[in-house]
């Protein structure tokens, strides 16, 4: 509009008309507004047709912290649970080089010649800092990426162990809803974790490279006595006599072990995940493992202690996060540690006058 | 007496003169007034001075449930911290049958032909079950249990393991009090008290037999990589070669572990603990470690962590005891347990309706 100043009609004093002000909204959302959040029934309806975008977006629900989106993600979990446990829960673990990225790409596509669907999760609670060091380069799963029948999902972002473990046992139930009958859940063999991942899965398949030695110090102690299967990778070409030589050695060690209470005593085998060979080989194992289990009870019974051990583990955490989230005791905490390590209190007293302040404070 | 109606003089109505009435109260008891607890500070300078009766009477405090017996034995304890620490404090595991009890025996007596003083403790939860399975016959422990410079003394009685395990703790700083610079603590190889142990000792030493693994069977998983030291007993006469072949065994599955944190590679011998043949070597080896670890700092580190381990151990068993005793979950808890393992409710969610029971119950 043409300031009245300029107009040749009038001459005289004027007020400003003033220019029009900028939106302060952003106007491109006014034409895109934002998408409504669906409601937990339309989320439930759209996982058991196997909608893989609302899937998705029920995941990312399950992984926000925001308490509204943990609201509905319980609600949609808890719809979801009659739909699931109808597969196998595989856990893979192996240290950072033995190949695991390969390996869970042609295992994918073996699993799935069977037809199916494939779901692979991690869990990883340091993947912020490392930036995704599981799973966050999709690209290293090249088959299994752009395969139809297959969803790949990284590890939830940091936050403590018992809640990145959580959430992706959360979303293998949302999975299973969608029809996913295998379900990879896979972890780097350098810590907790692998427990947390034991105690999700059927089958804990260990990934070992052969070496001198050195190569397996990255394995975490009493990692090996969790595995169901160790699977020696890159058996091909000069390594393949190490590689056989390393499964033997693994196979007396694992003789000195105890059976577990599965009753399964844990197979050594080789293979080579870059030239696919011994794929067929290692899976054959594992079914005969799940039927093993399913004949003998072990199956069903795990599965239900795995369930109760989560709802313990979950009452365990929280009550733990009360206590240490709690003001009064976080002020206290070193001071009693300290008088702890200089020997002027002993363990058990300095944790009673924790408890004792921490139970005075929760009563006001 | 003779009952007057037997008697030749007199034939007629008698009235019985009746008998003495034994006394309500036992006439000994009048004689031997019960003992005067003493105070805390009379306990500690008893025990400052090497006074076994006291200490042994300390460890009853300690090992008491009474609350009143409590607050003197912590105070006894705290009081005891300043002159406890100077000693090496040994874990010795083994399943039953592998000679731990002719072990200790040698072990102990060769361990005090140095000088100082031996206190030989033990934890096994299931003690009440089993009447004393371990060091409940200190008659197996011939020559310790007469020595002047030993002290012996069983598991306290059943109780949680943390308990038990928080009592036998307390017993070391008691002893360590009162003189003794070597401990042994026994544990008896087939569960979770390995882990209680080795959180208290700075060297575990596990027993092991020669054999084909049917008699391995009995040791739990994990209990071989908490090992600073694997001993193979009864190497004697025709069970030499066995014993031997046996240590090649562990040896080879021990390199596939990583090296602890202490810096340590375990170490495979074998002895037989009933001819007394090879047990210099063993506690050759035990001694190098304390060694090694002073030198390195692990000692003191572990020793550290462990204090600190055991605080928060404290703390968190007080939190599930407060939380799982409640009676208000403890009337809801199977339900909510059912209901998960029917899959009607989600773990975190059954976890969350407990956890909201018992903070609203807490501020009543």
């Amino acid at each position: 509009m043409e300031h009245p100043e300029n107009s040749e009609a009038y001459k005289g004093l004027v007020v400003n008309k003033g220019i029009e002000q900028p939106s302060s909204v952003n106007p491109y959302l006014k034409r895109k507004p934002k998408k409504r959040l669906l409601s937990a029934a339309e989320f439930v309806e759209g996982i058991v047709k196997g909608d893989i975008t609302i899937l998705s977006q029920a995941v990312t629900l399950v992984e926000s912290v925001k308490p509204d989106h943990q609201v509905i993600a319980q609600e949609v979990i808890e719809k979801c649970l009659p739909y699931s446990g109808d597969s196998i829960r595989i856990g893979i673990s192996g240290v950072p080089g033995a190949g695991k990225s390969t390996s869970i790409d042609v295992f994918g596509l073996h699993v799935l010649e069977k037809g199916g669907k494939l779901a692979v999760l991690a869990i990883d609670p340091s993947s912020e800092r490392s930036k995704g060091s599981i799973l966050g380069d999709k690209t290293r799963m090249e088959q299994l990426a752009v395969h139809p029948n297959s969803f790949i999902r990284p590890s939830p972002s940091a936050g403590s162990l018992g809640g990145v473990a959580r959430k992706t046992r959360e979303t293998i139930i949302l999975c299973e809803a969608a029809g996913f009958n295998k379900i990879f859940v896979e972890t780097v063999g350098v810590g907790q974790s692998e427990i947390a991942v034991h105690s999700m899965v059927d089958f804990f398949l260990l990934i070992q490279l052969a070496g001198t030695g050195d190569e397996l110090q990255g394995i975490k102690r009493g990692i090996m006595e969790m595995a169901d299967g160790i699977v020696i990778n890159k058996a091909d070409g000069d390594n393949l006599e190490r590689a056989k030589l390393a499964a033997t050695q693994f196979r007396n060690a694992l003789h000195l072990f105890p059976l577990p209470d599965s009753g399964w005593a844990p197979k050594v085998m080789t293979y080579s995940g870059f030239y696919n060979i011994g794929v067929k080989e290692v899976w054959d194992m594992v079914y005969e493992y799940i039927d093993f289990v399913k004949d003998n009870g072990y199956f069903e019974y795990r599965r239900n202690e795995q369930s109760k051990f989560w709802m313990y583990e979950s009452i365990n955490e929280q009550l733990r996060d009360s206590f240490y989230n709690n003001p009064q005791v976080e002020a206290l905490l070193r001071e009693r540690e300290q008088q702890v390590l200089q020997g002027n209190l002993t363990s058990f007293v300095a944790a009673k006058s924790l408890l004792d302040t921490y139970f005075e404070d929760l009563k006001k």
